[in-house]
């Protein structure tokens, strides 16, 4: 089943814009680039639009949003727009307790740790979230690039709700997960159905393609994954196929993992930099486009360096089709806006 | 060259102790098993006898830091002992500035950042680190098993040396190492010295076998790697051959970097829990033996669970020689002891 998008939705105007064909395993005549996170904390244009406090409250007013998510594409001419949001917008939106603590990252009070937390997790419907998608719409007006749409992938934020904060070893989750996998799974459905409205959501509302944040699948072991992460990933990419856009997947130290994400059906698969390029094509095979991978750090040291790391990246490409160039993760807050620019003039020259 | 051991230093009477033999990749009676953080944080006796504050102030007592060491061997009956100290323990020692904060961890304080703090990192000498050859010698006349020294690698120390505390992106470690190749090399060749001579020092006093804690070095791509934290390894490894005791690298998703790790010289690799252990010992062949690797957080979910993954280790292990059952990072803190009791007895009665 295939969901027509109206006639004048900009995925059509961007059918041939290169982050759509190399997204899709096509050929492009200049390789396409852009940054996870290269709208916010390394732009000085950013620290002085942004609102101090939570960056959920700078989400929340659409005009703000929209100037932060152009700020790079201006600055850089990179040839995707994302989003400024984060994955824990929709689940802030319908009241779980959730905010982004400066300094620290997603916090949620009280933290989900029973089965009577599970109604916490309410379905995501059009109201909670206008603000998004007034944001995506005014975007869809202006963007000379395909916007990006995201949502965050079930295990990642049962992570964040499970826990209460970021966590290193994600013990309280895996305790669950292995412990109550009944629970598990009843409350990875729940998210996963309000990853597939909030993505929906935004296509509909006008962007071009979507990308699923596992950010923290990669501290699975190939089993967990393959039986407690994996299949509410599938579920997702499943339930917003027919709307044609592009779907990326993305996750760090996902080494062991790469076949098993493919096989959830994203068309793109998202790579941290542990992975050498070629080495994860070899393993990904031809028929899967990717996005990646230089090391964010790399970008902290001098421009030579920069200029190397980019130049081996593409070599490690060697031309194939289905490249999009990115970070191995988000740009760091430190980062010189040079150092991006550069990367930007290399790729779009080679 | 090999610098024999007195003939009453404990290796030899370990000789045919279950994890020297795996170590060495010889077949054995029993499976030998012990856990990284065994002496410690989860175990109720350590809480009753620790001091207050970093511990380092804990470690800095012999008598007491024995006593730690031995709780567990009592406890749980594991096949070795591995010394209650730290990985920042001899750079405490020479003055550096490092402390454990509790809550954060290893804090450098001022972090070192450039070529005038090079003389922070002078050599170790045997004065400096009486405290520590104290306890391992009270340990060499008490304990059955064999007990294991470590010391930290250069990378993973250098990491919290520039950075001045734990990090996640590891960012102004790698643009020194990229941007000023030749004072990263100075300084890890500094503290390459300085882990040369913590180990010597501890198997001197009577230690039966070293580690290596290289545990952050799967936040390098290979090729970085290669030429920036394993030249130094090896060194570290080479130095410490003509001793004659097992020497076993550690580190966290180090999946992508095996055969670069087991390059370096140990005899026994340390695995976390992302990499099957059949996969990686298929990555690594034969003639290396494997330490690990069940997810620590595995041993927070209930009993039958903690028997299902232990079991599913031991099978994916097929009952090859060179195989020593530890958890793929250190035991967490939250963990109840009943389940590390259980992987212990299961694993003897395999």
């Amino acid at each position: 089943m295939t969901t027509a998008l109206p006639p004048d939705h900009p995925f059509h105007t961007f059918g041939d814009a290169p982050y759509v064909l190399a997204a899709t395993g096509k050929p492009t005549t200049t390789l396409p680039v852009w940054f996870q996170r290269q709208a916010g904390r390394h732009l000085p244009e950013y620290h002085e639009v942004r609102r101090p406090g939570s960056i959920l409250d700078t989400i929340r007013v659409p005009d703000l949003a929209a100037e932060i998510t152009l700020q790079p594409v201006r600055r850089y001419g990179v040839d995707a727009a994302v989003l400024y949001s984060d994955i824990v917008t929709p689940l802030a939106a319908i009241g779980v307790g959730v905010d982004i603590e400066p300094g620290i990252g997603p916090v949620t009070d009280p933290p989900i740790r029973g089965a009577a937390d599970r109604a916490r997790l309410r379905p995501l419907e059009a109201d909670d979230i206008t603000h998004v998608t007034e944001t995506v719409a005014s975007l869809a007006r202006e963007l000379p690039v395909p916007l990006l749409g995201f949502a965050g992938a079930p295990f990642t934020l049962a992570s964040y709700l499970i826990e209460g904060r970021p966590s290193r070893t994600h013990g309280r989750t895996k305790a669950m997960m292995l412990g109550e996998p009944a629970l598990w799974h009843e409350l990875c459905e729940r998210i996963a159905d309000i990853a597939v409205e909030f993505l929906r959501a935004q296509v509909l509302a006008g962007a071009s393609a979507v990308q699923l944040f596992d950010s923290w699948a990669g501290a699975l072991d190939p089993p967990t994954y393959a039986t407690h992460g994996a299949p509410h990933t599938r579920s997702i990419f499943e339930r917003v196929a027919d709307l044609g856009v592009p779907r990326a997947h993305f996750g760090v130290g996902t080494g062991e993992l790469l076949t098993l994400i493919a096989d959830t059906g994203p068309d793109v698969v998202g790579l941290d930099w542990r992975v050498p390029l070629d080495v994860a094509r070899d393993r990904l095979g031809p028929e899967i486009a990717v996005q990646g991978n230089l090391d964010p750090a790399v970008c902290l040291a001098p421009i030579p360096v920069v200029e190397a790391a980019t130049r081996d990246l593409l070599a490690r490409n060697a031309g194939r089709a289905g490249h999009i160039v990115t970070l191995g993760h988000g740009v760091l807050p430190e980062t010189a806006p040079a150092a991006m620019a550069r990367i930007v003039e290399l790729v779009h020259g080679a």
